[in-house]
């Protein structure tokens, strides 16, 4: 269980000889504080790993407070999230606010920053140093995006940047989280009744603190903006609630996209009059808090099992010699209550 | 850790007091194994609630070996698999063995045997005593039915089941697991280029034995059969390896329904000659054995992070004081290495 601790030693070692030094984790950290790009993208693919190495980056990385807010956008493939995300890039670059784009695919097996997603879609931005992009995709891991997204919106937010906006792939569960993991989300859907009903089956109107119907020039739109205030209207709120709007926009248009950006604006100051901002953000730590633990908790008991070996049990279990439940009592490792 | 060693002492006190001496693991295992339904009935509900009652019953009931063979049955929602699990309980019937049935629904938020399920399908086979069907549901318990369903099939095992069908709705992770968790899976689709592409990505091809066209009196059924075996031609297999058969069945027609039964008989041959039920049935064991212990493990997290109290550290990481590493390192319970 002292991976981490285990890790720093060697990466110091490492640093002390010269080798690596670019990524000893504090270093890494200043230079990622001080605006260096070449560090972020370096610390970002650590995290991306998922190893030790790339947890202790962020970590160093929070200690350097950041101001930005982070926007989740998800909703079904195809529903135009893409280019409503570069809409939206555009607009929070006119106040001269440094930019950066996550996106992540939680189903893609391409790892290492999916390279031709990235390179096609900062073409857009390909001038404005204002702006960054990188893709994350699924590592397969335990653990996985759920852990690394923070993480690397963590190193985001000590990099300087003012509006980290998140965007996922896919209606999954993975991707729900993901996307509600941040100050304000916003579920992109398209026209037509079918997108309404599985955004609510997918949990994406309880986690919505913006609707947005996208390709709002479409047959239906008005159908389906009303079909979501009906849906909405049923979930059980008081008077001190956020009520999400339901927005119209076209993305490839560009129309609506003004709307947008101040229903975001409007959320953000209320949660901040209200000082929902602090309580959200602290529950976000608390369950990636969470997270983390059992992760690493996860991680010993593989192997510990391994180590074990589950296999000189099984023909025990086979031959009714032993019960699962005690084959499980005998094999799991024991706790020693309380804190270290 | 030792709820169950807990759990078991209690009982033992309520039976010698004879409170709930029905409930008496020892006692209910034994009236299971002489084919008292009620007894199964009882059982199969303790093991839904998913305490440690239900798992040292589960146990309990592993001692006595039973001669089930289970088949899994899974496939998106519509498909036919409940009426064409009716036909194949029909068909099992008819050499006299008993047969089970279990139909999983790990969507539904209802529990305790989804009655009216349970009645609507019990009514076709209401006056044979040789036919058992109950339903389970999701109880949104961590573990939840990836644990429950095994124990059950143990228990129908232990009562004398023959054939002992396991029914999944829908084709998310957790229903592909428990419809995989069989001596023969069959996974059941319907004509059209959508449902194969559909089965293939959720994973279903890889674990089907057998696949079945159901409603193959519709247009494109032999496409779909086409389509399909093209797909399982790119699977990498070596001559040894069971090639799974395409079969069209229509279950409203009653169609079909004996060559599902000879291909079910064909694999379950194969298997047995060639030794691959018994390292198939390890697996299974190891695999389950794995995920009990997972889920004592992270019950017993849960618990500890309840008791020490996540919050406290909380403020400090979010005023930068604490890392969260650190303060998942501070908080997580340690572990005694090696078994106890």
């Amino acid at each position: 269980m002292s991976a981490s601790v285990r890790v720093t030693r060697c990466v110091g070692i490492a640093s002390l000889s010269g080798i690596a030094r670019s990524d000893d984790p504090a270093q890494l950290g200043a230079r990622i504080a001080r605006g260096d790009r070449a560090a972020l993208a370096r610390g970002l693919s650590l995290i991306e790993r998922g190893d030790a190495a790339g947890r202790e980056l962020a970590s160093v990385a929070w200690t350097t407070p950041g101001v930005g807010y982070i926007v989740g956008i998800t909703g079904a493939p195809g529903a135009g999230k893409s280019t409503l995300t570069d809409r939206l890039v555009r607009e929070f670059r006119r106040s001269g606010d440094p930019v950066a784009v996550l996106a992540v695919d939680p189903s893609s097996p391409f790892s290492g920053g999916a390279i031709l997603g990235d390179s096609v879609r900062m073409s857009d931005h390909f001038l404005d140093p204002g702006v960054f992009i990188r893709s994350m995709a699924s590592r397969g891991a335990l653990g996985g995006l759920a852990l690394a997204v923070p993480e690397a919106v963590r190193l985001l937010d000590a990099a300087g940047f003012a509006w980290i906006v998140v965007e996922t792939v896919g209606v999954g569960q993975v991707e729900v989280d993901i996307a509600s993991a941040a100050d304000t989300t916003v579920v992109v859907m398209n026209p037509g009744w079918g997108d309404a009903v599985q955004a609510n089956k997918a949990g994406l109107l309880e986690v919505a603190d913006i609707l947005v119907v996208n390709k709002a020039d479409r047959p239906g739109a008005a159908d389906t903006e009303a079909d979501l205030l009906g849906m909405l209207s049923l979930r059980s709120t008081d008077s001190a609630s956020w009520r999400p709007p339901v927005l119209a926009t076209s993305a490839t248009e560009g129309t609506g996209i003004d709307s947008l950006v101040e229903a975001i604006a409007r959320h953000r100051a209320w949660q901040q009059l209200e000082g929902h901002l602090l309580t959200r953000r602290r529950r976000r730590i608390a369950s990636e808090l969470q997270r983390l633990i059992s992760h690493e908790v996860a991680a010993a008991v593989e192997a510990h099992l391994r180590s074990v070996g589950i296999d000189r049990v099984v023909d025990r279990i086979e031959t009714r010699e032993l019960s699962l439940s005690s084959a499980a009592a005998e094999l799991r490792p024991q706790f020693q209550s309380g804190p270290e």
